[in-house]
């Protein structure tokens, strides 16, 4: 009889009324329980299995919350989480030009960029975020603030063809590169990606630098591209072609690239980004905010593209909020393809998950919930009376559920957040030093 | 010396960080507070003035929130509360005919009706709506749940060119619609609007003496219409109209009607709702997730009609949640308008009080805080990581604020919601009567 079998040890036993292991798709399992090990899941099985089964140092019940796997924003911007509602409802070069750029310019440095990330992390836990790609200045400052802070992210190494606080010229810009990527190369929570800016930012030179050492240090391609027509259109010009085109031209379209946004494709496109194995990071609130376009999210699916979903920075969403954010880009895709089972919920959540996991080339650690897999997991407590009755889990996930409703976040097994209460972060000291920092931008933007 | 005047007595005295008072347009006072006696805004001013001016038998003191408007979902079929979730991502009709239809028909009753408003009350209050603008059927019992639960509320008198559980022929329909507006008349929380279903539902006859009811009762007309492209081909193929020149035809076109969705429009109709007054209904989330279409809300705006916002039912959407919808809209309709600055924060604040209330005739009552005006009032505590720092308040409130942040609501002066605890409802019965509700309908389906 299984009762006399001696338990196996293991370190957290969390037991939910529903897991949602991603893998297989669209599966829902009643009652079950996930056990984890050294950081890793050891198992998903039923509850009353994993109690005879498993000794565990620590029990966790959640019977009224559905466990998923932690949320992966798969492009952000997280130090202008500082800057967020700094300038909205703006035409784009108006709102860069004269008001970005300018206090971007003046704040620039690793305070910044260490108390917008802090901040931000805070966000996206409580919002059962747990891995972000992350795309900004001074990736040595970033990664070491995610380590400080146990979160998972990849950090971009920025390429930009102008000088910037983080470097004055291309070699300078590699050069740094290089540094910080050999520091974290073996880490197993934070790694780098190479971050060229824009196709209209980065010459043909750089961009076949960044495919060459891309491809030597086994990292991806973390690019904005296909963003606006304007964009498109300004390529052909200056190239005579249009960024994929050009991209193709210079080897990057290929399954290391993470291609940010396109809004414009054509259909020669996304069968040329399914071949290749390009993913695509969906960011349908900042498309949206700044009237980029819509992305062809129904078409893109269908064609095989992987699709990951990320929030972009909070200056042009202004959130973190990654069951918002997949929760818009499910309902968008709908009228995008006039098609109402275009993009369904488990397809949904899978972006949200597994598919940005595959995009940062973290899907064999992350992404779903199975044994062999880091233990990042997410309570999401489906007991509220915004999210009654329940008819269908996935469904009340995706279109009903607010970021609110996370209880707890474990990244590698370490509980980050406890019944909404962060573990190891200081929520008002958080909220003190960001009100600092608005008393410092209201100041420079006076001047 | 002021101190030494006898300060006047009122009820409820608010003290807030932000008093957002929609009117003026896009105003913000800071530290600022609301007088409240007999259910009515006393006085809107600093708080240092209140302190010496009033003597307030309640006193509250919210220096972290921003005090606005009670929110007014303009559009919202609220039993469906009970059907969340029921049957998502797939085509219209099979959505309607194999799931939506068999189950209503199976359940609609009052019961029904009692406890889906119910919950949808509990879910409104938690998100800071406090107008409802009801359509469904037995309105009778939906006036009776709103009154009983002092939530403001216009209901819909149903007219639909066939049988229902609620009336048989058509002179039932007009029957039964003036017994319930005979009954409300002069309710001050409660009252009524005539509500044909569709155009497409709903014969020229019928339409004619609802024309001429709603002049004689003085109420509004609330019409789904111009919802999708088939809808306005059918029209044409049917009537040889569109649904507006065929309700302009029967004299429906006019400072009365209510019309919901309004996804198909081109720039002759939009001129001729501003001309007469028509309010337009903006259900974003429902039109997407349905694949209906965009309303160029933008061109609304510029063209001077007045725009509300709504829900719609939570069998298409799949929530009650005016903050998320006004988000929503204020994101699409730039990408619609291909401008980042149409319908900006201020002007979608606007558009989910003022222009609600407006819409459904109550803009002298509610809307916006001014004195004279019932004191439907809503605290959004902005203190919370989610909404720092705190750069623009408008701007947090439209793009940042989830409606969990909502901590008090008062309708006409009474607290309904106090540190986000419903102050006269039970919300763990009402989740066991939602889950009760699953089991009845999944039984139901399996039948």
């Amino acid at each position: 009889m299984t009762h006399d079998r001696t338990p196996e040890s293991c370190d957290l036993l969390i037991e939910a009324g529903w897991v949602v292991p991603v893998v297989p798709h669209g599966v829902v399992l009643e009652d079950h329980a996930v056990a984890v090990r050294d950081g890793a899941i050891l198992a998903v099985l039923p509850i009353r299995e994993a109690r005879e089964r498993f000794a565990a140092k620590e029990n966790v019940s959640r019977p009224d919350a559905a466990l998923v796997p932690g949320l992966v924003n798969a492009h952000t911007h997280n130090p202008m989480t500082l800057l967020r509602g700094i300038a909205d409802d703006l035409p784009l070069m108006e709102w860069l030009q004269g008001h970005i750029w300018p206090v971007e310019g003046a704040v620039m440095g690793p305070e910044f960029i260490e108390d917008g990330i802090a901040l931000a992390i805070a966000e996206m836990l409580r919002g059962g975020t747990t891995c972000a790609n992350e795309n900004y200045f001074f990736p040595d400052v970033q990664a070491a603030v995610y380590k400080q802070h146990g979160f998972r992210a990849r950090v971009g190494l920025p390429v930009i063809d102008f000088p910037t606080a983080w470097a004055k010229t291309s070699e300078e810009y590699f050069e740094r590169a290089g540094e910080v990527h050999d520091q974290w190369r073996d880490d197993p929570l934070v790694a780098t990606t190479f971050a060229p800016h824009a196709p209209y930012t980065v010459s043909d030179e750089n961009f076949e630098r960044i495919r060459m050492l891309s491809d030597q240090l086994d990292i991806p391609v973390h690019l904005h591209t296909h963003e606006t027509a304007q964009e498109v259109v300004e390529s052909h010009d200056k190239h005579g072609q249009r960024p994929i085109a050009r991209l193709d031209r210079l080897g990057l379209i290929n399954d290391r690239l993470i291609a940010v946004h396109m809004t414009q494709l054509t259909d020669a496109e996304i069968a040329l980004c399914a071949q290749r194995g390009v993913s695509v990071v969906h960011c349908p609130e900042s498309n949206l905010k700044l009237a980029s376009g819509f992305c062809p999210v129904g078409k893109l699916v269908k064609a095989g593209v992987n699709v990951a979903i990320g929030t972009d920075g909070c200056a042009s969403n202004n959130d973190l909020d990654m069951f918002g954010e997949t929760r818009t880009a499910a309902l968008l895709a709908k009228a995008v393809a006039e098609d109402a089972s275009a993009f369904d919920a488990a397809t949904a959540l899978h972006a949200a998950t597994l598919g940005g996991a595959r995009a940062l080339g973290f899907d064999a650690t992350i992404g779903s919930i199975e044994p062999g897999k880091q233990a990042d997991l997410v309570c999401v407590d489906l007991g509220q009376i915004e999210t009654q009755p329940l008819h269908h889990i996935v469904s009340q996930l995706i279109y009903a559920t607010g970021r609110h409703q996370v209880s707890d976040v474990w990244i590698a097994g370490r509980a980050k957040l406890r019944e909404r209460m962060l573990v190891d972060m200081d929520a008002a000291a958080l909220v003190a030093n960001a009100r600092q920092w608005r008393e410092r931008i209201a100041a420079i933007r006076l001047t």
